[in-house]
């Protein structure tokens, strides 16, 4: 019996679900989150507000959520990690744990979203801080979730341009459609599974380079650039030796990337702009430039991982923390695809071409 | 611009995989694992050589797999656990944590497999006996994984004939195909994401009750059909009232589920047949006649649900365990999914419609 059943590898081009949260035009390069453009929501809002509008559709830009506390069997799980687990790692075991701790019912809410979003951060900080020896710390309620994950982080209230760049990396990285880790979420959710099982397998999925990607990669490019009147000669050596420019083209995006746009708008207004800003935009400028010159043909534009580096490295986060950074940031959209998922459930479940050996008996 | 492109909600009929590991075939109720009927497999094999023919195409029957030990951080995450932390949250956390005391490389490999499979059994022993106020018991490295999980479960050395049944049952249990959880661990590690990973989002996805099924619903039914004597009248009182016999029909197999008549097999030749069983062969009987009598038309043969409930129940584990210990089961076939997807990756990403709002201003 042959299968004639057409094999979709990768599901490309397969549409797996109907969503009403991001909207990712890639020609035109735009992003849209329940309609509303990624530049606006940077401009105009802060992370609270738009994972509130994910969650529930609404548009309330002084909605707050200050991070939680982390209950007492996760901070000891944390504490127990060897100091060399990969913060994903740590990360998905956080949320793992956290699920086992809430008796989570089905379906998903906004309000088991929203403690989960607020959760998260907390835990993500206290594993930075114990892994060097340093002792967790409490949330402060009079922080909003993003200088309070970096108060946490750090022991130090950020100041307002830190804390507004970091806000502009989570509203940014919030959501983008059904990528490979949402998806990931929904599919756990669908065998009406939890919000935990959904997002601690959603990290699994992103810590893999094909997804997370290599923001340190980004990193180390603008440390071997070095200083503003080295960059066109540098990225003009690294393009003869063939080597790759990182930070440069998208698989969806032919036009300039959104998010890198608002990053940029965003990292030019701060307070006191890391040293890695003056050289990402003279590194992009001259990038851009001879890109151009040398692959007219081709749409090789900035992308959000360009600017997500700098910003990183300017509120003082190390590039390792870099993933589970943006898995923080990405909670929105993957508690928010969880909800609208359980709203309209059916069980996601493919089929597969067997290709194995035909029947046979056991050797004697 | 509109969006021609098909919809296939749950991704029915689409070929997401190739497999050369497991091979169901409904109409003729077959189960093949890399050709092998499950039958022969179960009657010849044990646990440990399936799992290893299922990660290395190799057939060895005396293929020998302990338990292994559960890290210190690990034990530590589970010791912290509330009591009433449900089984299969547990098992998730502990597998993440192992993860992240493991350092996994990419691409995964039938030495992680072996590792995290000989692992998850320890884990899930141990939180058992917490839970319940007793310490964990160390593996012993001269009990093959299935008796050796007793072993730490109870404290006890099971009976060859105890151990044989729980065996058989692992066997049948570890692999079917693509089903949402088996999707859900090639999803994850297409993105070059590691073993752990997948395998905890495996477990969060089985934890729903539409793909972890039910199992304890099969143990409360015999609970009231309470004697052979009464068999009879209560599968006929119960579908007279309308309701639903647990333990019968199956989405994909229309003849009798090749599983069941394994387990049905090692059951009755058991040392110590639980009471469970002579009820549940009666109820098996009594209700497939019933049931073809009136609804000849109806393809409703027993499933592997009516088996597993009376040899998990014989071999001393309570109903709010066999889902987790159906995912320990099926961690020989998640991990060889997991290798053999990465062996040919691609990357796992299926596209979402938009129908949310159009491209509008945000409120003033």
């Amino acid at each position: 019996m042959t299968d004639a059943r057409p094999y979709s590898p990768g599901l490309e081009g397969v549409v797996a679900a109907e969503t009403a949260l991001g909207k990712v035009e890639g020609e035109r390069g735009q992003l849209l989150y329940r309609g509303y453009r990624i530049g606006d929501l940077v401009e105009h809002g802060t992370y609270p507000a738009v994972a509130n509008l994910l969650w529930t559709g609404d548009w309330d830009p002084n909605h707050r959520l200050p991070t939680a506390p982390v209950p007492d069997a996760v901070m000891t799980a944390l504490r127990a990690l060897p100091s060399n687990a990969k913060p994903m790692d740590a990360l998905r075991t956080a949320v793992s744990a956290w699920g086992a701790t809430e008796l989570l019912t089905y379906p998903p809410t906004p309000e088991q979203a929203r403690g989960l979003t607020a959760f998260s951060p907390s835990a993500l900080a206290a594993f930075a801080r114990l892994r060097s020896g340093k002792e967790p710390i409490d949330p402060d309620p009079s922080l909003d979730l993003v200088p309070g994950f970096l108060y946490q982080l750090t022991g130090e209230k950020p100041d307002a341009g830190t804390a507004r760049a970091l806000d502009a990396y989570f509203i940014v990285g919030a959501e983008h459609g059904l990528n490979a880790s949402t998806f990931t979420a929904r599919v756990i959710v669908s065998t009406r599974s939890d919000l935990a099982s959904a997002v601690s397998g959603a990290i699994g999925c992103l810590k893999g380079p094909l997804h997370g990607g290599a923001p340190s990669e980004v990193v180390e490019q603008i440390h071997q650039v070095g200083s503003v009147e080295r960059a066109e000669q540098w990225v003009k050596d690294t393009l003869d030796k063939g080597e790759r420019l990182m930070g440069f083209g998208h698989r969806v995006y032919r036009a300039y990337d959104p998010r890198a746009a608002a990053l940029r708008k965003v990292a030019e207004s701060m307070e006191h702009p890391p040293e890695w800003l003056a050289l990402a935009t003279a590194v992009e400028d001259v990038a851009l430039r001879v890109l151009a010159e040398r692959h007219p043909e081709r749409a090789l534009k900035t992308n959000v991982e360009f600017y997500a580096a700098p910003v990183l490295m300017g509120v003082g986060l190390t590039p390792d923390l870099f993933p589970a950074t943006f898995a923080l940031a990405r909670h929105a959209g993957w508690t928010a695809h969880v909800i609208e998922q359980a709203a309209d459930n059916r069980l996601i479940r493919p089929d597969a071409r067997y290709v194995g050996p035909a029947e046979r008996d056991l050797p004697a």
